[in-house]
């Protein structure tokens, strides 16, 4: 931590922030410029709440000279992780993996046509939510843990691992049986508690990005887990918030390749939430892959005008299994596989 | 909800588009333009999904004519609500109210000097916290129950009531029998299942907008608490987030008369996250209740600098009893007291 | 034009409202439901103000039913345009467009060494600022009308096409002569004194969407410059301004599809001011061809760390020309070449 | 500037950060801490392009530690600028001063009115433009050069000061006759050309906050018009884009007190623009004193819906005449006067 003191500073001002940092538990190098005092902590800085010193007076600004993230850094595993699963298949590899599914499980039909769809695109992750607190209380819940258990058939008899999304600590447990990966939702991604506890389970997590989240904070939320020891983390990218309307969220397709130079962690992309419209699925997700995304995550239905939630941006089978097609000669033409 | 065609749209998508509406439970009025089909949807229309029809083929664009709220809508309850605390304090009334304390419980001695600060500046309601998930493990936690107990001894002999955040739908029945109102955090805002909880209880909920939530969203997330029968919602405004980095959040002020404007529920301001800076606070606070904001929600400390968490936007009592004495002065001149 | 009424107005307000619109030259059409009155204007509503109406007593929402802007709109013309250059290149047909060059033009040695690598990599287009309007007086200002012509016979020597930035109404005259296409820069897209001179030209126009435009205004200002007769525009995407700081911008990939879908113009993506970094030009100009971008704009320099500016952001020859490589196998993977 | 180096940078990649830095004039000096190196430029570092030596290989990240600005800096003149004006009224002062007028000047009755109606409220300036570019090329331009004489002979008659909007260079000349405050609009705010011949002129300059830009970047916009000679700088917030919608821009009213901290440059506050609805105009006009802002900016008109421009955020005379009544109380309890 760098401490920019205000030319005007008098030096009274500069020995209280002295104090407080010492008071901190650091050591402080002062450098007396022509113009400018600075105050550089050495030792534990790791900990310190730079706000607290921003407000202190005379103080122009304080910076945060080392990285905030230990574990999710590059530097930790230079070589980059990659995340396996029982059923052989990996994410962050070689090749771009594809998890695909729908917003809900809604019966055994429907998760076995779209496990069979899966598969034949060449896919090896079946994703779908049990649990879905809705808008309306007399809407479609989830089928909770009987949806699991169906999901768990689908997946079986066609060699996908499962990823399905947790969004309370007493989930956790109940899941563990049926899912290779659990998925943090946008919403949850600094519910710290629900972090920790992830960072105790040894499947896999998948993380997806606040809404108004900032690359640095995903990264922090993914420390959380890590922290714990739970080496599994995947991060994912889904939109965020700005003022462009054209869109419902706007895809930060940049963050790939800033998480991939920033972090050691598997990325994915969900052009599903990212676009919020069937029709710019396609485009998006061929983009995720060209600049860099490890595996994508996508919203697909038999009949997704008729889908229980997230209708409008879920993508019909065949559209699907035209996109890998399409999809896979991209990966091609950035190294890659599909 | 109107449907607008595009003006190539072809009579197959019109059909098609009538079709979905009909399927969906509502009548479709058709208007054939010169230049473009409209098409109108009469009966219940507040559960459809307009991004479903906004991606259907020859779709132009998707508006929803009515409100998505009711029971939060001015219309309502035109004269507005006022939400009445055991201590004969209100929310929402023609005096505007200060809630003030520490953002956690931290020991006896701070919680009463803190709460006799509160009464001595003519403040009626004590905050704090007593569940804390912190960044890191080994930060404080909260003092949990004891926490809410000393804090409940510290607000009876000083005549306040309690605002403390509800963080998790387990921590509900064990806060009702120490505080007189539930404060949902902002990363909270969208967790329908515990707003939904919160609907079922007869105690007031302060329900703080998200940071990247806009004034209509917020009103919906408290339209969950009103379906449940709890009609003691108070809303927040704490700062959103923009690109503009010199203060932690942006304090959207506006959000203040839009929302007394559109809502009929008490409005509170709460300038200490909204700037996340100590020398904000009073010209911020004072902002708010010239804008007309029915209470403020203020973090003190008689250590500020000291404070386990939130230091930086944290007041010192004496910085606190003075910005009261100059509230006062703002409140008049907008008709009211406090 | 449609104006939902709030449920609980008045005839009086209601009457207020026909009146109003009357006023402004349309029909009004009344539609009386048991919930909501909702007025429906017939006849010329282009010109219309929306918000003007939206703050008359008793109204809940405005919504414009047509589009905006109708030479820009993909129905005018569903085929596409294809803009055609003097050197036989083209921007929107099946090709996609490289377009390269340094921020400034700074000296013969260097325009040159520019121009060659373009043509080289297989590029049509040569970019290069003659006005360079800077942050200090005492820093480069550009070589102006040398530059341009310094520009000219580099580009002649290779065969290509130029596009430089216009500021003013002033250069139109003079840069006529030595560009074969105007470039409007971010900061200019709605200076519409601007806009309506270059519809008067006939020669192309590249428009950069502002900083902080929405997709609709950045097609709104291209209807200025089409209005005038000139029908050659070309869109660009140069990212925009968000609460994310990892790049200086947040470049904006979603929105080369959904203007691809609303708009019959062509489609640019700038990767450099997009990103703001030089490492991430090459990610995010795969990602922009894959999205469906018509070509890209890419700052190039044989001394890119020594470029008067933009230095940050400016690849050196050589990875260009490693770039271009890439992004031909891209390019044929979404049925195009390059 | 200090750059941080990551923690894994090679010794090669820290001596081409020091070249660099050396090669751009400045001395280095190096902290080799345990974990990572520290490189402080010392010297003339106001110049330096930090995004320049972010991208180079092995570093972290850039900081800035000295203000990137001077002459805006509150340092620079302690006690705060007062700007004078020739009918003896001023800006910046104890008396927070009332600047209102249309949006356009339409004719001789309109701004005679109008100008009688900021005097009858104790306003001592009359804002209106003569100039103005307008979406539509057959809407009205505004009346140009005998605008201005008009506004001068309304002004005159009522002992007024005029602000009037200056669009592009060559508009100073002709306007320097005949008011007494070039406003730059929003759009202008980064047109350094224009702002670097506003330092040549000797009137002030009222400088509006772009719709995207930082409060740091109004404040070097403001420090190119310092620069020049020209120290009567006023500052104004004006709304910034964000993702709500409820409002057309967002207002930031903490940007008041956040400018008064850091510059010593008068700050306006233009709750029309701010906000684009007339009814949310008083509301914020009193925030906005309540903040500690210097003066307001506000449109009227005798028949406010009929504007030609801006209607939907023009206030009514008699609404003006109240607005100031109440915004004299809110003035006196924050310790001034209007």
């Amino acid at each position: 931590m760098i401490v920019a003191m205000q030319e005007s500073a008098t030096e009274e001002q500069i020995d209280a922030v002295i104090d407080a940092m010492e008071e901190a538990g650091v050591h402080v190098h002062r450098t007396t410029g022509e113009m400018q005092t600075i105050l550089a902590a050495v030792g534990p800085t790791a900990g310190l709440d730079l706000a607290k010193f921003e407000v202190l007076p005379g103080v122009l600004k304080v910076h945060r000279i080392s990285s905030p993230y230990k574990l999710a850094g590059r530097a930790w595993r230079p070589q980059g992780t990659v995340v396996e699963f029982p059923n052989r298949a990996a994410i962050g590899g070689q090749k771009v993996a594809v998890i695909a599914g729908p917003c809900a499980v809604e019966d055994r039909a429907q998760i076995f046509a779209i496990a069979e769809a899966v598969k034949a695109a060449g896919g090896a992750f079946l994703r779908g939510g049990a649990f879905k607190p809705r808008s309306s209380p007399y809407s479609f819940q989830g089928l909770g843990i009987p949806g699991l258990a169906l999901m768990r058939e689908a997946a079986d008899a066609n060699g996908l691992a499962i990823v399905s999304e947790v969004m309370e600590i007493a989930q956790i447990e109940v899941m563990l049986p049926y899912i290779d990966c659990f998925q943090v939702g946008a919403r949850n991604m600094q519910n710290f508690n629900l972090l920790r506890e992830l960072g105790q389970v040894r499947k896999p997590v998948l993380l997806k990005r606040g809404i108004a989240a900032t690359v640095e904070e995903l990264l922090l939320s993914s420390e959380y887990i890590l922290s714990g020891g739970n080496y599994e983390v995947i991060l994912c990218e889904r939109g965020i918030r700005t003022y462009e309307t054209a869109t419902r969220n706007t895809m930060d397709i940049s963050a790939i390749p800033v998480l991939k130079k920033l972090s050691h962690l598997p990325v994915v992309a969900d052009p599903s939430h990212g676009t919020g419209r069937r029709d710019m699925v396609a485009p998006m997700a061929k983009a995720a892959v060209a600049a860099g995304a490890d595996a994508l995550l996508i919203e697909i239905h038999p009949n997704a005008d008729k889908a229980v939630s997230d209708a409008a941006q879920t993508m019909y089978l065949e559209d699907f299994a035209k996109l890998t097609t399409e999809l896979r000669v991209i990966a091609q033409a950035v190294g890659r596989t599909l």
